[in-house]
């Protein structure tokens, strides 16, 4: 949590979402979670978030609500082409305007159509006609523009519900000229990412360095799928230099937990291990048999990871392991398709098919059926395997299938990290 | 867009959330789309949902908003042993009334510390001690109960926010009460899920049915990575049967767009295909380049997905292309990685190696970086090959790469459902 700086002038924010999709559950609301978490992290706090249905009345009443709270109101939703998505029509009424063409805009829509070979429909092309009272946002992926409207020294900002596209126009547009436009005070941001241990006791292994904390700097525990993000906000209360000041207080962190941060920044772990294989002209290859590919998915959903990252046998089936994999039939016959024995073979194997410096082999009951007493669901081998070693380790996961997948591919990139040899470890 | 049934008495709803981490983006609301579907299904309709901070004048403001509003007002959060949870205390102090001891919750939380062996604490034993004017609502997973009133013909719920616990009082207890109390009317919903066409061409192919629905079913359009969710809601004005009703109207739309409708009910694409491809004894394996496994990884995230799936090789770099997956070094060289050609090579090649039915290929420039100006970034080939044919077919996007990712899968399996003869495509 962060606590607002009495020194200086806070800015409000609400967040109101349109449409019955999130009411009735058919949609989660990732969309406000982004908002606030990038609203707090320029300094801005924010008051409440409100989710409505397409109900003109109900919006403006929203509206109104918000206004009497908040500096800063950000809206999502409404904006698509069909006759349910009311939010536009609705602003313009709000404020007693008409609609009126914006070229920008319709130049972006029929570009996008363009691109598919197609001529811009009729309804599409409507979508470039806004409030005579906004300036148009850009909207770049997709076909409604956003909206930004000054009204009394308060900014409304229309934003279309599609989490990609609302993303993209704040990061480019909306959170820039808010900055601007509210002349925010400078506020600095640390991340530190870790693995392998849990909120509780991380809290409880830097307690003493939390509590002597200088008064200007916050501290945050973010967990995610078992690593926890530590982010440190620092106002600037006047002191000589931020930055300086938060960096010693990092300095000293990495001192007390070197062995559970694996980057410094916003950094994903897949992106860190890929980093460090980069660094050192190291190459990985997968052999996944619980994970599915999941683990290929990951390093591959970062740009430029084909340089270190040559491919994957996903060897789901016992004969694909024995045939692609060549794990020996002896093997898997006395030990089991689970087990240290053919998780080890697995990533010694697709080291030396693949011809890379590291293989990382998955072979687990994800669930939620496939269990026995002997292995029950969520008992998970990985292994990591370099020319001079192979590192096998059992994990034990008591959540869903999906989420079984999740850790153990967490846990496997991690395993790289830490058998990388000291020299390498540490990027 | 659901609209308000004008001949029955609808019961409203409004979700109030407490906590800032839901504000800050800390934490998903998936709390809140929980409550929204459930009690969607049981006809109370959802009017607004609200996330206020733990701040007592806040909350209070919401409830009394909400009041004049809705029938139900469900709140979660804020229900802890510490003093940061101000919940409990906000209502009594809302309502005007002391805490009182609740015995059946004393014992329930005495129960729970004894199942860990431990004495319950003072803490906990606070927890106990309920406002005057409700009644307790069990948790039997957790150590806050939850209250129930009833003021003026209005219910208000206060369930604690850690899901497992509400979802269980929501269940149990929550929703039957509600029934019984409102005796509520019937609704009912159907959900049609397309793919291969746009929101906005789908919307005019479909415009005269649209227009011609009765007047008690309405239609939302919910767009997610290709694919477009058609929701019907159906309100029972007395009619007959108003699941023949709506059934009459689902066929209609099944002869209007058959080609695009891959499932009926709320069912992804890969476990539609799943479901396919069980039906009809067929195998698949994958090659994957671009999609780098994640075609793998969406087949396996379905539980019982190895009676279909067998396996992949992603073969990233161009070796391994030749040496795993069998690609001719001339067919790489003569037209590239990203061409007809060599995807074609990849899903026959992938069949045969692990013995499949079908086998699926993707091979293209996912981005941001590689495109060049024959092949910009966003040039995908995709094939899928089975014992009398291959298919392949180039996909043109220009996304981020994880879309460019998601999309490619997404129409991968797409190609599955389409290239499949006649006779096994629908199911």
């Amino acid at each position: 949590m962060q606590k607002s700086n009495q020194n200086t002038n806070i800015i409000l924010a609400e967040i109101i979402t349109i449409g019955d999709e999130i009411l009735y559950g058919q949609v989660i609301d990732t969309n406000s979670a982004f908002m606030g978490a990038e609203l707090g992290k320029i300094g801005i706090k924010i008051k409440q978030i409100t989710s409505v249905s397409d109900d003109a009345t109900h919006i403006k009443k929203s509206l109104d609500d918000a206004r009497t709270r908040a500096d800063v109101i950000l809206i999502t939703g409404g904006l698509g082409p069909t006759k349910d998505d009311l939010t536009k029509t609705t602003l313009a009424s709000y404020f007693g305007v008409g609609l009126k063409l914006d070229e920008q805009s319709l130049a972006d829509v029929t570009e996008i159509f363009r691109r598919h070979g197609r001529e811009v429909t009729e309804i599409n092309r409507q979508q470039a006609f806004l409030p005579e009272n906004c300036q148009a946002v850009r909207n770049v992926l997709g076909t409604a523009p956003g909206m930004w409207f000054e009204v009394d020294n308060k900014i409304m900002v229309s934003m279309p519900g599609v989490p990609f596209e609302m993303k993209r126009m704040m990061t480019d547009t909306v959170l820039p000229r808010l900055q601007q436009y509210f002349g925010l005070p400078k506020i600095n941001h640390k991340v530190i990412m870790t693995i392998g241990i849990g909120e509780s006791f991380l809290a409880e292994k830097i307690a003493d360095w939390e509590d002597n904390l200088p008064k200007n700097i916050k501290l945050a525990y973010l967990p995610n799928l078992g690593s926890v993000r530590l982010r440190l906000t620092g106002f600037d209360t006047g002191i000589d230099d931020l930055e300086a000041q938060m960096q010693a207080e990092v300095d000293k962190l990495s001192k007390i937990i070197p062995e559970y941060i694996f980057a410094y920044g916003e950094v994903s772990l897949p992106e860190a291990i890929g980093n460090l294989l980069k660094k050192h002209y190291l190459t990985i290859s997968t052999a996944e048999s619980c994970t599915g590919g999941n683990i290929a998915h990951k390093l591959t959903t970062i740009s430029g990871s084909s340089a270190y990252f040559k491919g994957s046998i996903v060897a789901y089936s016992n004969a694909v392991k024995v045939e692609q994999l060549g794990v020996s039939e002896t093997t898997l016959e006395t030990f089991g398709a689970v087990s240290e024995e053919t998780v080890s073979e697995m990533a010694q194997n697709i080291r030396q098919l693949m011809k890379t410096d590291i293989g990382l082999a998955t072979s687990g009951i994800a669930g939620p059926t496939g269990g026995t007493s002997d292995k029950p669901v969520g008992t998970i081998w990985i292994a990591y395997a370099d020319a001079h070693q192979t590192v096998a380790k059992k994990l034990n996961f008591n959540r869903t299938r999906e989420l079984n997948i999740e850790y153990t591919t967490m846990f496997a990139l991690n395993l790289v990290r830490q058998s990388l040899p000291e020299a390498f470890r540490n990027g």
